[in-house]
């Protein structure tokens, strides 16, 4: 089985992961074949290595994570790869790789262009 | 003249910045007749004051504030609201507003998903 982790920042306001929330569910809506899991890198959980955890356990053999960021900081260019070798490490029979980061993604900046024409416009 | 303001957290490495100069890059091309400006809640600049005070200052009198954040946590329910506040005492002939966080948008949600399924499938 194939599977996709969206894994975000995290903060202390639980209200913080709602879109996340929404995230996955439309995911499961839409790809219901392949498994999702949320997972963040710091102050909710699971953490990285939770969420592999639970798709290994599901029967997942390729995981790809997406980084939910907008921008590649010292956060996804120092701290994740560490994070992603050391799952690696410990499920070493899954294929594990990594997207950069959605604000890389051409669609994703212009459906935020989209949504600040719309809001100028009304 | 209207003008966005695309509003982001911020963050030491100066390569985080990357997708939002892209942001304002696309917004010019496709919406040249209403000006940009990107402002961040710390770690870089310009603030949302200093961002206003840049469009004010060219002839805006429509400003409109897109927090470029998956989730509405503490930084945007507490933080920015007094920010904007303040910044609309301080230009009281403006007509200021704020957006919700594009996390809220559906087609933003929407492209993210189908970042990750072409991740998928590749």
């Amino acid at each position: 089985m194939q599977a996709i982790v969206l894994f975000g920042h995290g903060a202390r306001d639980i209200r913080w992961r709602e879109p996340f929330d929404r995230l996955a569910a439309l995911w499961r809506t839409q790809h219901s074949e392949s498994a999702v899991e949320l997972a963040f890198l710091e102050m909710m959980e699971p953490s990285l290595e939770q969420a592999i955890a639970s798709l290994v356990a599901a029967g997942a053999t390729k995981v790809v994570v997406v980084p939910v960021f907008f921008g590649q900081g010292a956060h996804l260019r120092n701290d994740f790869p560490v994070l992603l070798s050391a799952c690696q490490e410990k499920y070493p029979t899954i294929a594990l790789s990594a997207t950069p980061a959605v604000g890389e993604d051409l669609a994703v900046l212009q459906a935020i262009v989209d949504f600040g024409a719309r809001a100028l416009i009304s």
